[in-house]
């Protein structure tokens, strides 16, 4: 298997975009990541698109090929695929473009991730999310994704003694990167009492623990390792991109507050890349609620189950401590459009690791990491990148 | 890149399945495919599986995790992947599988497709699948698609002469084909005068030149071609699986009575394989509507332009004909649930191949050939295959 390089990045702003059509999204970023790889649109050979639920929030499928066509890219008449895994579609892309260019079966391969949720009522947006759980038995009963993650929450605080400011203040955090990111649906600093003050969404988690919707889209471009140089100046290396699976329903699993999925795919990924996590300098995890960040940092093995609250609020995972966590504002502040946040994760990693991340850069980043989960944990990506 | 075999194929029975649910038929088909293969299920490393439109159908994405759950493979943590390109959805996933395979990525990758269509009412599954095509430039003023294949069907007719009886020998044909496969969803012969007299749908084309709304799922196991004889005594290798896009509206084509994205990915099948077109003995293409078989078998080559309408009259194409073309029935009488036909047509190939079709098996066949496309031909995936 050949090593695998990231040398372009594109992404579109991240909010409630009215004007800009699902497809007009998904181009604009894809010709950015092209511009930004200084390369030619008939370069590329082969494109993957992250998408979630096209059929139910704009009435379409046959997304690769939409988007290759409204690329123009159709004429050369490429592969053109659509992944899905819930919220995670974006990394499944991500991971088989990294195949695909490591295998040796194409040279020149565009990952995108796109969502356009804005454009039916949010009645229909939630039913339309609850179709990453387990629609028989979770989302018949009337389950939705943050009763889910409130279950998640109410468990972990119970077994853990994690206080509600502890996790408020990853939504603290998160504001404070994001108001740092121009792209950002939200660029507003917040502080504990905002999230504690805010509306009850389903009991503990509030509005401000739980992401938006969003409108917006995200494509990398990616090659062999040893073509890169073509290409930039500064290209980021894939060291590993691993997938796992887990059961859909949350009742299934042997406890609701761990995901071993993400443990699955983390131990594979830190196997294959052969770096140790405290080699790590930043990392861009699934943070759909505040408490999905805690689990994250802990089933990664940045810490041990039950630390993760008193070390974010110690600042640990802030963008002047030891391990920065979601220095684009996560899907917290960023914004969270399904299909797109697992390419949006590298293409943040990635400008870091190039030293572009402006006002919310990590000085002398050299690996980062991204953390992609679809649904409760049933499918989970994790990827890890060097700069080179 | 390595060399790929089939090891293994499992299908449900297609038809209306009210009493079977989604998850059930894929797992049925899964299980059989392992059984066919004396494999165990732990044995399998990724998964693979096609689907259309889950999501507009029975309310459910994230389907790879739930097809990895529910068939007991998510306690193992693989890497499930939906794909999706509409009716070339499980073209997709097995091109996936055949990738991870020939890459080295894994050893033993299962490739799924699955549908349930009959859980909603007609007027929302016509709008469903409506989202194959541009949903902005064709879907929104109403077009559908019989109303596509109906222009392409008149096109092809006033530009080739060909007569409407000719058409009509298509249904006949793959009528008499799924009369003799115990899985068909109509296993009746019917004749020239049926077609001719069915209700019209769309201009020329009748109810009997439509692919019926199908259940169904269809499974099968790959391996490297070097421990394929573990698990067969028949392997059957895939000499090349290749996909190409094209505009995703029917308006936008130079032809819209040539699919350039059969021919760019024959073409390219066809090179990699290191065959030529008179060395296949049988061919599964993707018949939605009587003139998309019509147009098939000249795109993929295997005769000029404007003449497959007579040699269909002549039987060129039959059972027992130089080139029997769609043994199971095709889409048009073995069934079409969307997601699954890519597969189903591996499947019905590799029967073929290691001589157990029964009453419609084609004597002596060799190399067969499997043609699935999504929309009007903005996706193709052809495959070929060899007796090893």
């Amino acid at each position: 298997m050949r090593d695998v390089a990231v040398v372009g990045v594109g992404l579109t702003k991240f909010g409630e975009r009215w004007g800009d059509s699902f497809r007009e999204m998904c181009v604009e970023a894809g010709v950015k990541a092209i511009d930004d790889a200084g390369m030619d649109g008939d370069d590329i050979q082969e494109m993957f698109v992250g998408n979630m639920s096209g059929g139910r929030f704009v009435l379409q499928e046959h997304i690769g090929a939409l988007i290759a066509d409204y690329s123009g890219l159709a004429t050369n008449h490429i592969p053109a695929t659509r992944t899905e895994a819930a919220c995670a579609s974006g990394g499944l892309a991500f991971r088989q473009a990294v195949n695909c260019i490591a295998s040796g079966a194409q040279d020149i391969v565009i990952a995108a991730g796109v969502e356009k949720m804005t454009d039916v009522s949010g009645g229909e947006t939630t039913d339309a999310l609850a179709g990453a759980a387990d629609r028989e038995w979770e989302g018949m009963y009337g389950v939705t994704f943050p009763s889910l993650y409130a279950m998640m929450a109410r468990d972990y605080m119970n077994r853990y003694g994690m206080t509600r400011e502890e996790l408020a203040q990853v939504a603290v955090k998160n504001h404070y990167n994001g108001a740092r990111n121009p792209i950002a649906q939200y660029q507003k600093e917040i502080t504990i009492d905002t999230v504690l003050n805010s509306t009850l969404v389903a009991d503990p988690l509030r509005l401000m623990d739980c992401s938006p919707v969003t409108d917006g889209a995200a494509a990398v471009i990616l090659c062999s390792l040893e073509r890169a140089k073509e290409f930039t100046d500064c290209p980021v290396q894939v060291l590993a991109s691993t997938q796992a699976s887990d059961t859909i329903s949350l009742h299934d699993r042997r406890d609701i507050s761990t995901l071993d999925a993400t443990v699955a795919a983390a131990n594979r990924a830190f196997d294959i890349a052969k770096i140790e996590r405290k080699d790590v300098d930043l990392v861009e995890v699934h943070d759909c609620f505040t408490i999905a960040e805690i689990c994250a940092i802990e089933d990664i093995g940045f810490c041990k189950k039950g630390e993760a609250g008193k070390l974010t609020a110690e600042g640990y995972t802030a963008l002047d401590g030891k391990l920065p966590v979601n220095t684009s504002g996560g899907l917290k502040a960023c914004g969270h459009p399904v299909g797109a946040t697992g390419i949006k994760q590298v293409c943040e990693v990635v400008s870091q690791l190039r030293g572009e991340a402006g006002k919310r850069q990590v000085d002398g980043a050299e690996i980062g990491m991204t953390h992609n989960v679809g649904g409760t944990g049933a499918t989970v990506v994790t990827s890890i990148f060097r700069r080179v």
